[in-house]
């Protein structure tokens, strides 16, 4: 789970935004993403009343609608492009779409069918393998989840279900606590403490393996790890690769790691909470390269897809592993469907039972950006990232901590941990940003992340400005 | 986990309602349950639209706010009244405290502290015991979960690390998986699906106690169960109490339960899903009696107390169980409060880091409606409840299959069960309405739930009729 806990919220509280400023003298990269197309506030206005009026229209015509759909399983399918537009759609169009195609199908199986077909089209944006995706008849699919938390949870349950069930075919005699005392997993020593949390609820151990040099996990520190603690008879079962970790954005080695867990038969979950969105520009695809080796895959569409808190996105190969183990059937929640194999019964995917209608923002969100709308924003920020480091790298006092992969810049000053805690401490306490800072190999590094909607060019110079004019201030203070 | 399972959409399709419409030679009891005041769908149109200059203003405006506010914790709760108002308030009033009270709080502190408060709102309408709430120097306290299934889950597993620490404090050699093979944890047999799920979850075993006559879970049978686990060398930890089964809103008894669990050093923890807004009126408050034996307690006020969905409140006796089972505190989410005692970090308390900002649902709620006129939307189901009840009552062909106490009646004609599949699957495809079903001592059984904001007893008769001449069509097909 990604750079979401650092905030840098780039609003200044005297300099108003001036759209498009920029001194004529700048030595800076000009940043050639152009702000994608994005609703305006006179229109926000105008479709928000309109939607008002919706909402209203549909509750004083309420008994006039049929109180259980006339639809078939898998109606919704057919009625949607295989994939999201590479053009933004109109609002008009959306919304006719919703009347035509959602309130037929009513909260259910509207609610599902959707989903499964909108995790679909991000999965084809992602280019994630086939494998991955529900489509017609795969085995495969996603789900939404409220959060990376969930979804490693999730995956760590299943794959404990799944090792159990295999010991157990094995030697019948084996008790599941006797199992479960044995199993561990693992995960980089720049993973989440979500992760770890994890663990602890699934009363199994986990182990860090240290990263290398470029806080990556490597192949052969996994392969040691798990070789010691099979000699030491316990039973390596799962392992957590991130792409993209909070701390300094850094990224596992999938190749090298994914091979090792199909080898030693560990499930491979993936966790690219934050970085995850940037997938789907081609430029930065090969991140992901070696998802191919893994039995699940998540992202949050709500860190930086646009897409409102909480939509974390979470892809399985085998949906069966998923399903199996925590399916109960009571008869109150039994339905004629649920054992033609025609539909998806979310919640056996989840934790809760409960499910809101959360692929309806996804739906908004991808039609109204259009693929390239939604690539053109990320690559803004991507951008935007780089001229502060090209900032940074103009000023010698400064060091970049970690290489600049996304949108997050890991920077400090030369110098002590106590100097920087002292800069993070001036920074953060004028208000006009906000840093939240990180430790790498026993240094205090603070973390500037572009992560605002409407962050332009001259709110990156403006901070910058700003945190030199403090560390200036402060380095006169030390020095008197 | 209560009632929501069955949906009863009292949509009718072709007779609209006719407000107040009743015939003069009616045997019914009258309803005085007058509709609570609410807004009517002029005021929803010109507020809703109202919101969205709202946020559209915050959105133009924002880089006019400061990035972090200047607030100390604990800013709110002298802003704000310390219980629930008897009469509503404006919807003026509301939006007027949100930019007095909420805005200069942002998103943190406010979303916590708003939180905290409401949940103090909210078991003081219940009147829990004061051990639950967490006032100024409280040690309990309550917090907004996403679904009861997590409340379960979240009071199964910090039972688990409290058992755990315990048994290991006094034989320091005892594993975690040597414990862990030994925990059992108990329901009723008709405790929601998601209790069995907690327990394979967290890895432990969970047993059914069988139900008396009325449904309910005894203290004599309870104790007979772990008597028995105990001398095979079992340890009894966990015990989930429900008060409003989802089968047929059978209640388990508390006071036979609740000294048992605290006797046997038991967390108890009880789920009033469904139930738990009826607690809210003083003529129902006794079925909440024994809640002072217990270590958590849940309900969902977006089952039956005009929340949206979702919102899921728990409250525990000691928070610091909470949060000693999950305590993980990485660089990136410290923040200079933490150790201050002063403030409450709900990601302890829960499975996902992130979180929304759902208190504010309640507040709007609390004010709009007022506790009178919540207790009134309440009292009017219920008497709804009796009143489908009372016409069953007149048709010897039907019998009342649990004792009718909140706003569910479970019935079905005298007969087979394969009779009453039938009939349901007549109303059922009819569509007017929606009946899910259950199974009681072997009966089939269909439910009919009051739930929806506007019913009224018009739609409560035509339901009536409706059932009652798909009942005629069938006999008289059974009898061709």
């Amino acid at each position: 789970m990604a750079v979401a806990s650092s905030v840098c919220l780039l609003t200044v509280r005297e300099e108003r935004r001036e759209k498009g400023e920029r001194a004529s003298t700048s030595p800076l990269p000009v940043c050639p993403w152009r702000s994608p197309p994005t609703m305006n506030s006179r229109e926000f206005r105008r479709r928000g009343k309109e939607m008002v009026d919706f909402v209203a229209d549909y509750l004083e015509g309420i008994e006039g609608r049929q109180v259980y759909p006339d639809v078939q399983p898998g109606y919704l399918r057919p009625l949607v492009p295989t994939s999201a537009p590479e053009e933004p759609d109109t609002f008009e169009d959306i919304i006719n779409d919703v009347e035509k195609i959602i309130m037929p199908g009513a909260a259910s199986p509207a609610c599902t069918e959707l989903e499964t077909v909108m995790m679909d089209w991000l999965g084809k944006m992602l280019k994630l393998p086939e494998a991955f995706l529900a489509g017609e008849a795969g085995e495969g699919g996603g789900v939404i989840q409220g959060s990376a938390s969930e979804a490693t949870l999730m995956a760590l349950l299943a794959a404990r279900t799944k090792v159990t069930r295999r010991l157990q075919a094995a030697s019948p005699g084996l008790t599941q606590g006797a199992i479960m005392e044995k199993l561990v997993a693992y995960s980089s020593d720049q993973a989440h403490s979500s992760v770890e949390r994890a663990g602890l609820i699934g009363g199994v151990k986990l182990k860090a393996i240290p990263s290398d040099g470029k806080f990556a996990m490597r192949g052969s520190a996994l392969q040691e790890a798990l070789e010691r603690d099979k000699a030491e008879g316990l039973i390596p079962f799962f392992v957590v690769a991130t792409l993209g970790t909070t701390s300094c954005c850094s990224f596992d080695n999938l190749l090298e790691v994914g091979p090792v867990c199909n080898k030693e038969d560990m499930w491979l979950h993936i966790d690219a909470a934050y970085a995850g969105s940037s997938f789907i520009c081609p430029e930065f695809r090969h991140l992901l390269n070696g998802v191919e080796f893994a039995d699940s895959f998540n992202f949050n569409p709500h860190k930086w897809l646009l897409v409102n808190f909480d939509c974390s996105a979470m892809w399985v190969k085998n949906r069966t592993d998923l399903i199996g183990a925590f399916k109960l059937d009571p008869l109150y929640l039994k339905h004629s469907h649920q054992d033609s194999g025609l539909i998806t019964d979310y919640r056996h995917w989840q934790l809760p039972l409960g499910r809101r209608f959360r692929s309806l923002k996804m739906w908004f969100v991808f039609r109204m950006y259009g693929i390239k709308g939604l690539q053109a924003y990320i690559r803004k920020h991507i951008q935007l990232a780089h001229e502060f480091e090209h900032l940074l790298h103009q000023d010698p006092r400064f060091e970049i901590c970690a290489e600049v992969t996304l949108g997050l810049v890991c920077f400090r000053l030369k110098g002590s941990n106590k100097l920087n805690e002292a800069l993070l401490e001036r920074i953060n306490s004028a208000k006009k940003i906000h840093l939240v800072p990180c430790h790498l190999k026993g240094k205090f590094v603070l973390r500037f992340a572009i992560c605002s909607r409407t962050v332009e060019s001259t709110h990156v110079r403006l901070a910058w400005d700003h945190i030199s004019q403090l560390a200036s201030d402060l380095l006169r203070a030390e020095k008197e």
